[in-house]
């Protein structure tokens, strides 16, 4: 086991119609709101007229802005920094899934730095203060209710790029079951592979002495798999969602990586599909997965084993037999959730595998259990064709 | 799943020797520190004297208060209560395991009340304030180092009380495994004990629809009993401490627990048995554990089905029979760690068990996945005899 610190300081609230709550949860932490959504269906649905009331009867003056888009941009985040400074916002409340929140988090950081929004995103600039986040989440998979992290895209230079500052984690995050419900299909199924995702990019690792660890991955990645199917063929399951919610957070707020050095390798693969193609993140990883496991389990087999017999509970005895049965399983259940594993099932021809390699690593080195080089990008995007 | 909140403040800090930053970590929140702790074992390993120098090396001011007793006692808690107020001290240092840490939370809120320090046990006053409390952990057992909970013995009353509250959750805690590879082993078998009780206690409940947190409550307590095991014959095995540090903290730092009702009858029917007889926490629980389930599986049996089948990985396919030889593997794996699990087995004769049932109940109620009347309590001692 490594050396590790942690901590989680986001006050999980889960329940259903705890949205309603988000007035007393805000207020304490600053009665100027900047309340940050993405498109129509937080409307369409009702949340946002409770949002505002809940947060009009705490006594908070809301200033607004909507308009993310999945893969948020950084002209937006631009934007409501500079909204922020003008409008004298206290705090961000973010109401939608990990874009929104990502966004939020740059705007929080940006509103308060005297840089570019961009720079903190280059590692031009660190962030030394940024207004307080909460969270409303629209979408349980992404796990940024609880990160650090920001990712946002600059679209004409195709970059996706994050930062990482333990200022802008949420001080609090409204888990209401009820608000997923009404998630469209394809999203159940994007959200079920990041949360996957989530977990093995922690599960593959060189790290020593992690038995706890590895057990806890092995079930907080059966239990996304159990859940996220059920809820793809019965989106209406409310109390489902409500553990659903709970297993995407525990994927991705830190617990399951403790002591352990994670790879992250798979997501560096993903997120050009992302900015090259405006793929939705989890799409992205349904492609990315198999493509990286196919790859690293030639030079690494033993951790793919383990994967195999315990994860997917494959048989073979055959070591190559059984790990490529086991990735075969694993697109079986992504083609079972209406999901691409392959750029030529995602309609796409694959002409810039060549750019996006030298993209993966072109800001910093990806993957630990399996250091990416270019190359190794690149022949990762053939086998996904 | 149970509506709930949940946050995880505390920092953990996890290394080899990292006691030697315990300065850098205190001096932050306050720079006159009363260092609290047990006996002598910290001085002979050199632990103090480590502990003392990165203190003094970060420029603190060191007021001790030693003594701390396994079980302690509210007199030492209302001691150091006066010396804080004496010295201006602005944080508690407890190097230590459950006891000592427990006696730090009492000492940190009644520094700042008004009322005695009994009476924050009791329930007659409630504390508003507290000094910040740090710790080093030398057990790795209870999990006091993450929980708002402090439980003191007042031993001419055979009292033994808990007070809750989130201003006494330690502001961080080091783990360092190197520490624990001194303990005696009488003391691994009771660590052990807890850690999986701390998980059974949330284990057994009646909530539904919490399919994650039962697999995560089985691959803790899988994991407790196969490293408690190795440890109790491997003392010096360091790198397994790290790993046993880790699920003793994650067994109770509410992880596991959230959304779930829990019950923590059996901590009640052990907690008697310190009271009475100055027994090991541990120790207690190793045969309140039994004569628990033996008597609440009568009336529900479901989930000690699961227990048997999911956690001590027993066959039989008739019911009583399945769940009897899952609990009797339970007393022979206790056994093998040189625990009694039946009264006589600790030479005890039980002539008090009378009192000891009125005792459990007598300040508020027992048990949620069972409630425990008196004598229900009476009956569960019988089988303890």
């Amino acid at each position: 086991m490594e050396a590790f610190e942690f901590s989680l300081p986001t006050k999980i609230i889960m329940g259903k119609e705890r949205y309603d709550e988000v007035g007393q949860w805000c207020a304490p932490i600053g009665k100027k709101v900047l309340l940050h959504y993405g498109g129509g269906s937080i409307k369409k649905s009702g949340l946002y007229d409770r949002v505002r009331d809940a947060l009009e009867a705490a006594g908070c003056e809301v200033t607004e802005l909507g308009g993310v888009k999945p893969n948020p941009r950084i002209e937006l985040v631009r934007a409501g920094a500079a909204l922020c400074k003008e409008a004298g916002i206290e705090m961000i409340l973010a109401v939608g899934g990990g874009s929104v929140i990502d966004s939020a988090k740059g705007i929080a950081a940006a509103a308060l730095a005297d840089c570019d929004a961009w720079d903190l995103y280059t590692g031009a600039a660190v962030a030394d203060a940024a207004l307080p986040v909460g969270v409303v989440l629209t979408i349980p998979a992404a796990g940024s209710e609880c990160s650090a992290v920001s990712v946002v895209t600059k679209q004409d230079t195709h970059d996706k790029r994050s930062f990482h500052s333990d200022l802008v984690i949420p001080r609090f995050a409204i888990l209401a079951p009820d608000v997923f419900t009404t998630l469209p299909r394809n999203q159940i199924a994007n959200a079920t592979v990041d949360v996957i995702s989530h977990v093995l990019e922690r599960f593959f690792s060189d790290s020593t002495h992690v038995t706890l660890t590895d057990r806890l991955c092995i079930s907080t990645v059966e239990t996304a798999m159990q859940l996220g199917l059920w809820l793809y063929d019965h989106p209406e399951d409310v109390d489902v969602w409500g553990e659903f919610a709970l297993t995407a957070n525990i994927a991705h707020n830190g617990v399951l990586g403790q002591g352990r050095i994670e790879d992250w390798g798979t997501h560096g693969i993903g997120h050009e599909l992302s900015a090259f193609y405006d793929m939705a993140h989890g799409a992205s990883l349904a492609i990315a997965t198999p493509a990286w496991m196919r790859y690293v389990a030639q030079e690494k087999p033993a951790r793919f084993v383990q994967f195999a017999r315990e994860i997917m509970h494959d048989y073979a005895q055959d070591e190559a037999q059984l790990i490529e049965s086991a990735i075969s399983d694993l697109e079986a259940f992504f083609h079972r959730l209406g999901l691409a594993t392959r750029l030529s099932e995602a309609d796409l021809a694959g002409a810039d595998l060549e750019a996006m390699a030298q993209s993966v690593v072109k800001y910093k080195p990806r993957g630990q259990f399996k250091k990416l080089s270019a190359e190794d990008c690149l022949r990762i995007y053939e086998l996904a064709r």
